[in-house]
This record gives structure tokens, sequence and C-alpha cells, in this order.
């Protein structure tokens, strides 16, 4: 039941902000890939970096451009520096050449912080915030600032505060955004300093930006929402530095599940896109996130799992659909035959939830699950399996032996194998850069007379990811791969304790994959 | 600055509620543990299960009840059944057999919920309450009513929520929790409903048990206290069901360093105290988890890292040592000579960030770094590679040769070595589970005669990361192992683009760092 009726933008930084989280660095086709997911799910502006501070990011924009994306794209940086002259400052030469509609560019807000951090007073940063903006406007740039410190700044000296927005504002600002640099703020103080802002800047958006310190990111983005602001930034699913940046996925669908915020996401999208994410940036994603996590409607067996069939909302405060998620009830795995169903219409067009067939797939799917597959980022093993489930396909190859011998003192492994095809038999053997390269290259060196259109598929991404760390050496680890025959691009997955032989059974459903398309393009024709 | 003194108590369900997390599943030895954990961090009540449902809960409240801490220790169970009279009732007699002073018993607070799920009438319902808490209390037990679905009860009937609770207080009930079962309120309908049910009851304990569904579990318990609430559950590191329960340790440090709130815990403790808990529970600890995550007061390096030294509140809300924490900055390729001076501290005392040892290290720490290495999660690596630099240390371990054979149908790993230590060789061979697995296993057995100690260490933690994953199969590998030895806790990277080769290079730090250690505690001894 919506209770207020006003849109509310939505603002991600994974590119940027995220990218300050320990452990991850992505590469440009990563964040290619994070551009285009979060172009699709609706999230209204996507920062992709800082243009000035290293090449990669500068290469980033370029090529972005030449998506349909880029027009949701902005760029970020610092003010000028004090006693430069703007058009010879790298920070806003950066931004243009960066080519965005939209830039993002960051001043502090207490005079204390200037005197601490730049060694400049407070009317000096009031000017190098007043001549950025000036400078960013008079190249055509629509201009947010992103008030850094403000909520601490405002709490020692209101006045200044201000006085930095309006530094921003008077130069033609669109967006004020209000920063909780070290993640510090409680709500109530949130609150009341929105409001302020709202008040003096009745024609500027106010935003918010808020950091996890406190563990509560989520509840400031939306104290301030309701105080007024109408643009929150924060990451897709929380990345940041230190203890990460508001999750807006969690924020997103709050404002428009709970609270009748208008929003242009859409929710059904969010848990697929969330875990996509995780993927590209080899994270996993926690399990107990909200609305997105594997475990976020899970019901053990039990008094819970008896209460939520008799009466859902008794354990479930939103019907996990509503955000693309699944009921789980853990010991009865009775979930997701309406997005098994979705997916198969790829294989059999018009086919039904409730039909045998999508039940027999579902019954197949989750038992890979059990054994720590996952479909989400491997659609292409998915249809593989579906196939040989709904179909009856049978494989094309089949690995009759392999064995690799890698000697870790002449730094050289050897793999030698046997597999059928097409009624024929071959073997293969080959020495590579570590096992697996050498078992990638024994197999297509096998299949290279009996099946030569597999030439055609090269791969473009190899991830491995440890199921059961606790398990330490013994534990099971996902491999996942995806690959490319130039037109299309595929993922698949292998699981396995060993890594050898999950990354063989991917490497296999990643030709198998491609010559199941061919035979599917070949009956279309 | 404290704002408000008053005592607060927390009350951790960690043994029973975050048992119903996903994949945690604790045996009577981890029960015993936890609670004294969690007993000598000055948590005030422990929930240790529900003594009815299995005999493993009931034979661990004996136990516990011969340890010190039982005293602290209290029984869950529902309500008696409809229609059973209290004497007979399994539910009650198991509250009476676990010989707790304290005793909480759950019942709902929703006429619907009531018909729903148990399909008895609201009058009834509040029958069952009252003659439950009766029962109890003529057994001598100090009773705490969990008033399950009260938000969502007051959100539907004001009246009737607030009835259940007076079922349970003129019986005697002592303490009336209520609880956001399915984790979907809001911190304004938090506030609303806790100050009417203090109001309504001035003489009873009000307290709080919340559930992160909407992310919102810190906030709303904080503003449940805010509006006089002066007992809040939890659990100490945010396990339970779904998307977990509200996490103690986030809310204890808010509610004392940042509002003045007076607790009994002990919050220099808190970072290990989470940190074991987690790993009793072999889950790893979130490293973003506000407060007490690994990533808490870490900042990357560039403006971040050179803000925070210059002034720690510019990035830091709170003092690092306050919550047992510590602030790292990160190595990465573009922290500079002041972040590896800092790190250095730790093997030579004093060591200035201009001398020409930190410049050496830093030297092999930019090789290093160019050949993918990372020793940001890596630090007993760095620390390994600073003494061989600075010290000219040299390993105590060297492999002359090793052999990983795979046989892929045979679902086997077979690993054979020979090293050098201590001036004497040995050979080892093992089998495994993978091909990690097996050189694991089989550096451990040619170890054990030569460099016996090596046997305390475990290792608790494995991942693997493909650095250019663009170069599929043959792209370079991350290797990050995590080990401890009971005590002390450390991680090592391995780089190479063989995975086998990857791992024995962080496997060999691993226990060439526990090494370097003993002969530093051996040198201060």
């Amino acid at each position: 039941m919506p209770l207020n009726i006003q849109k509310i933008e939505l603002y991600d930084t994974t590119l940027r902000d995220g990218a300050g989280a320990e452990g991850i660095s992505f590469s440009a086709a990563d964040k290619l890939a994070i551009l285009q997911i979060l172009s699709e799910l609706g999230i209204d502006m996507i920062e992709g970096g800082i243009p000035s501070s290293n090449p990669k990011d500068a290469e980033f924009f370029i090529k972005a451009a030449a998506t349909g994306y880029g027009t949701r794209l902005t760029a970020f940086s610092s003010t000028k520096k004090y006693g430069s002259a703007p058009e010879n400052d790298s920070s806003l030469s950066g931004l243009l050449d960066a080519k965005t509609e939209t830039v993002c560019i960051f001043g502090k807000c207490g005079a204390e912080h200037a005197r601490a951090v730049l060694n400049i007073s407070g009317e000096e940063n009031l000017s190098i915030i007043g001549d950025s903006v000036r400078f960013l406007k008079a190249h055509g740039k629509s201009v947010i600032f992103d008030a850094e410190h403000f909520f601490d700044a405002f709490r020692i000296d209101k006045k200044y505060a201000l006085a930095a927005l309006k530094a921003a504002a008077v130069q033609g600002a669109e967006r004020l955004v209000l920063c909780d640099t070290n993640g510090g703020s409680f709500p109530e103080d949130i609150a009341r300093a929105t409001a302020a802002a709202v008040k003096a800047f009745p024609d500027k958006i106010i935003g918010i930006h808020c950091h996890d310190d406190t563990g509560l990111a989520v509840a400031n983005s939306i104290a301030a929402v309701q105080a007024g602001a109408r643009h929150v930034q924060g990451t897709l699913i929380g990345f940041g530095e230190r203890c990460g940046n508001a999750n807006l996925a969690v924020i997103a669908a709050n404002l428009q599940l709970k609270l009748g915020f208008a929003l242009n996401i859409k929710l059904t999208a969010l848990t697929w896109s969330a875990r996509r994410i995780a993927e590209i940036a080899n994270i996993p994603l926690a399990g107990d996130m909200p609305y997105v996590g594997r475990a976020a409607f899970s019901h053990k067996a039990g008094m819970h799992s008896d209460g939520v069939l008799k009466s859902p909302f008794s354990f479930e405060h939103v019907p996990p659909e509503t955000v693309g998620n699944d009921r789980r009830i853990l010991l009865s795995e009775i979930s997701g035959r309406a997005a098994v169903a979705e997916k198969l219409n790829a294989l059999l067009p018009g086919i039904k939830k409730d039909s045998p067939v999508a039940a027999a797939v579902l019954a197949a799917v989750k038992t890979a699950e059990n054994a720590g597959y996952q479909f989400e980022g491997a659609e292409a093993s998915f249809l593989l399996l579906a196939a040989s489930v709904a179909e009856n396909r049978e494989r094309v190859i089949r690995v009759v032996a392999a064995d690799v011998d890698t000697d870790l003192n002449e730094r050289m492994s050897r793999a030698k194998l046997v597999l059928e095809a097409r009624g024929a038999a071959a073997a293969g053997s080959a020495d590579g850069n570590g096992p697996v390269n050498a078992l990638d290259t024994a197999l297509r060196s096998a299949l290279g007379g009996i099946v030569p259109e597999i030439n055609s598929v090269s791969l473009t991404d190899y991830k491995v990811r440890v199921i059961d760390s606790g398990s330490a050496t013994a534990a099971f680890v996902r491999v996942l791969i995806t690959s490319s025959d130039g037109d299309d691009t595929w993922s698949t997955i292998g699981v396995s304790t060993d890594i050898i032989e999950a990354s063989k059974i991917a490497l296999l459903d990643s030709f198998e994959y491609f010559l199941l398309q061919t035979e599917r393009k070949n009956k279309i024709k």
C-alpha cells in the first residue's frame, strides 16, 4: 500500500567507491558488464570511476561511451587543488575527458577537515568548491556536488557546512549530495541535517551517501529520504571501503515495497542482478543479505517452515518473488518451479510451470544445487542439463580417460586423455602452463580431428570459487568458464573437490553448449 | 561523551536462534565454548537452547550448570499446548529440567496469527500464555515472555497485542520482550509500539528482539532502546535464520560508544570474541562487519590512507582499539613508503619510513606486486618477505622436488615430494581429495619428522582468485590461505599460472610464518 508517491533517483558507485573494498579489482570488461547489469536493472546514474586517477579508468569511459548505456554514466573526481587554475587542474580535465553528461565532484564541508587534510583555510576551501563547479558548468556539464564529511561538519559548525553547499549551489550544481564519510552518524542526526539542507536549497535535488560503519547505512539513507532527499547513493550489494557503502538493493526494495516511494528500478530483476555482480567481483554474495541473499527467504524445517506454509506473513515480510528471489524450505526443497519454467522457455517455448517436464528439470536442478552447483551465472550449463532431462539429448563428447601430471620443479604440467565423439575415438596430449591449461589444450587437440568446429570456441574468462572455504584444501571448488564464438558468449560451471575435475566439467560443458546451439540453428534453417 | 546513562541488559541467542542459520550446527563442546566466550565478554543473559526439543540441548544444560557460567544461562521454549495441563506439557517440563534460574517462553501476540498457525481463538491464546507463566512462576523461575509477532500484531490490533503482554505480566513475568518476528518493521513502528508497551507496563523490563530482513535490525533495536526498552536480544555476530538476528556486537558498541548508555560488556574484548565465535561456527566473519570485521578500519592507499593518517576522525568514527580492532593501511600498488614502514614496525620496531631498509622492502613489495602478489590480505607473507630482505632470514623449509598426478577417472590425486629442513631431508607422499589436498597432506607427512611443531598449524580457509581471468585457463591464479595455531590467525599468498604451485607457495609461507613467530617468541623469552 503506497503511502507516499515521489520519485527517488538511485546512484550506484560500485565501480568507484565499491572498488575501494578490500580484495576487489575490476577489469575494464568487468566494468562494462556491471554497467550493463545496473542499466538494465534501472539504476538511474552509474558512477564509472575517477578518469584522472589511472589510464584503466580513462579507457573504460571511452569504451562505455560506445555502448547504449553511456548516458547513465558519471565521472568522479575531487575539486581542483588550491592555487591551480581550473583549466590546468588534472582532476577537472580528467572529468572533461570522460565525456559524460554528468560529473560528480567531492569537496570538504568542514573548515577543520580542510585545515587538517588539505592544509587550507575554510575560506580557501569554499573558493575551490565554487571555482570547480563554475568551470564544469561552463563546459556544459550537469554537476553533482558530493559534500564530504557533511554530517560531522554540520554537528561541529552548521553554518559552515551549509556555506560549503552554497558555494556549489550558486555556481549551478544541480545536485547536492550529503556524505556521511566515516559512517558514524545516526538516523536522527541524518534526518535533522538533511532537513536543513532541503530547506536551504529548495530548488536543488538533495542526495544522501552513507557508509555502514555503525550498521546503520540503510536506516540512515531511508531517514534522509523521509527528510526530503530525492537521490540515494550506494553500491548495489554494499561493496565499499571499511564496512561498505549503503546497500542500494536493500534500500530500493525498502523504499518501494515498504514505504511506497516510486523508483525506476525493476525489483523483480533485483536478485539476479545482485548475484551477477557478486560473480563478476568474484566475491560470494552474503547468504543472509536482505531481499537478495540465498537464505533471505529460507526456512529451516520445524516450526518456521510449518508456520510460513500456513501463513506466509508470519515469517516473510514481503513475498520473495517481488524481488526475484525464492522461498526455500531447507529440508524439502520445494522452491523455484516458476523460475525454472521461465528459463526453460529458451529450450521449449511456451512450457508451463506445472508441466511434468518442468518438474523433472526442477528436480535435476535441486540435485545439482545440493552438490554445490549454482546456475545463476552459468545458464549454458543449466540448458544442457535441461536438454538432457527434457529432451533426452545425449552428449556429443565423452571423455574416457584423463590424467594430468604436474612437476612443480620443472614448472610443467602434462595432460593425456582419450575421448569419444561422433562414433570415433581420439587421444590427446599436451603440455601446459599449469594443469588446467594442459587439460584444455589436450582436449582441443583430441577434438580437432573429429569435432573441428570447436576450434571457433575461445575461452574468455575463467573463475574459481571455493564453496566451503572452511574445509581448507579439501574444500569443494566451483569453476565458472565464459566462452565465445565471436558472436555469442556463454558461461558454464563445474563443481568438484578437485579443481582439475571441476575445470574439465566446465570446459566440456562449454564445447557441448556450442554444439547444442549449432544443432538448434541448423534445425531452424 | 555520554548523553544518557542507563544500564541496558544484553541477551544473546546465538545458541538457539543463531543455530537456525543455514549451515550452522553446534556440538555440545561448541556450545560450552561459546557460553564461556559470551560470559567473559560480559553478555548478561545467554539463551542455551530448547531443552524439550532434543536430547543434545538437554545434555548441554546439565553440562553448562557445572561450569561457572550457568547463572547467565536461560532455557527457551513455547507456551504450553492448548488443552494440555501445564504439568503434563513437554515444553514446560523441559524448561524445568534445564534447571536455569531464568526461562524464556514465546507466545503469539496476534489473534490472527493464533488462528492461522495454532488454530485457536484469541481468547484461548491469552489463556495459554497466562497458564504457562503462572506454572513457571509457581516453580520459582524468573520468566521472560517473548512476544512473537508483536509489531505486526500491534499494527493490526493494538489492544489485543497489549492484552497478550498483560496475560504474561499479571502472572508475574519480569520481562516482556517485543519480537519483530518476520523482520519487516521500520524504526518508527518499533519506537511507537515499544513506547506503548513501556507506558502500559511501567514495572516490567521491556525488551526488543529484531531480525534483519529489511537491513534495519540494528536501527530497530536502537530505536526500541531510545523508546524505553532496557533489554536487547540478538546474536553476537548476527547469526540467525533468513537474514539473521540483530547483531549484538554492533548494537552494544553503538549504545555504549555513540549513545552513552551503560552496559556490562567489555568492549575491548569485542573483536576477539566475535572472531572466536565465527571460528567455532566455522563461518568466515564478514570482513566488513561494523566494529569487529577485519576490514572495519582498513584504508586502501591513496587519499583515504593519507587522510586517516593526518586526521583519523576523517575516516574513522571511533578509534579501532576501543573495540579491540586495529587500523590497517592496506598494502597495494599505490601504497607508499609510509604504509610499508608502519607494517615493518612489527618486525623492526621504530623503523623510519625514509630508512634504506624500508626502501629495500618497498622495492621487493613492488616486484612481487608486479608478479601478481597482493599483500593486503596476506600480511604473514609480507612479513616473511620483509624478514628475508631486511634481516637476511633464510627459510627453514625448502622443497627439492614435487610431483602431483591426478587421474580424473579414478578421481584420485597423488602427491610425492622431497624436502629439506634443519639439515635433514625427508620424502612425503599422500593421496588426496584433489591435487592441492594431496600436496598439503604430503607436505605435512614429510615435515612431521623434522619440524614436528607444524602439526599445531591448521588451515582454516582456502581461497582462489583468477587474476587475469581473460587469459582463461592460462591465467595467473592467486591462492590465499588462512591458518591458525589456536591462538593466532594469519594469512599467506601464492601466485602462479599453476594453481598447485600457487597453493604450494602459500602453504609453505603458512608453515614458515609460524616458525618465524616461534623464533621471535623464543628470542623474547
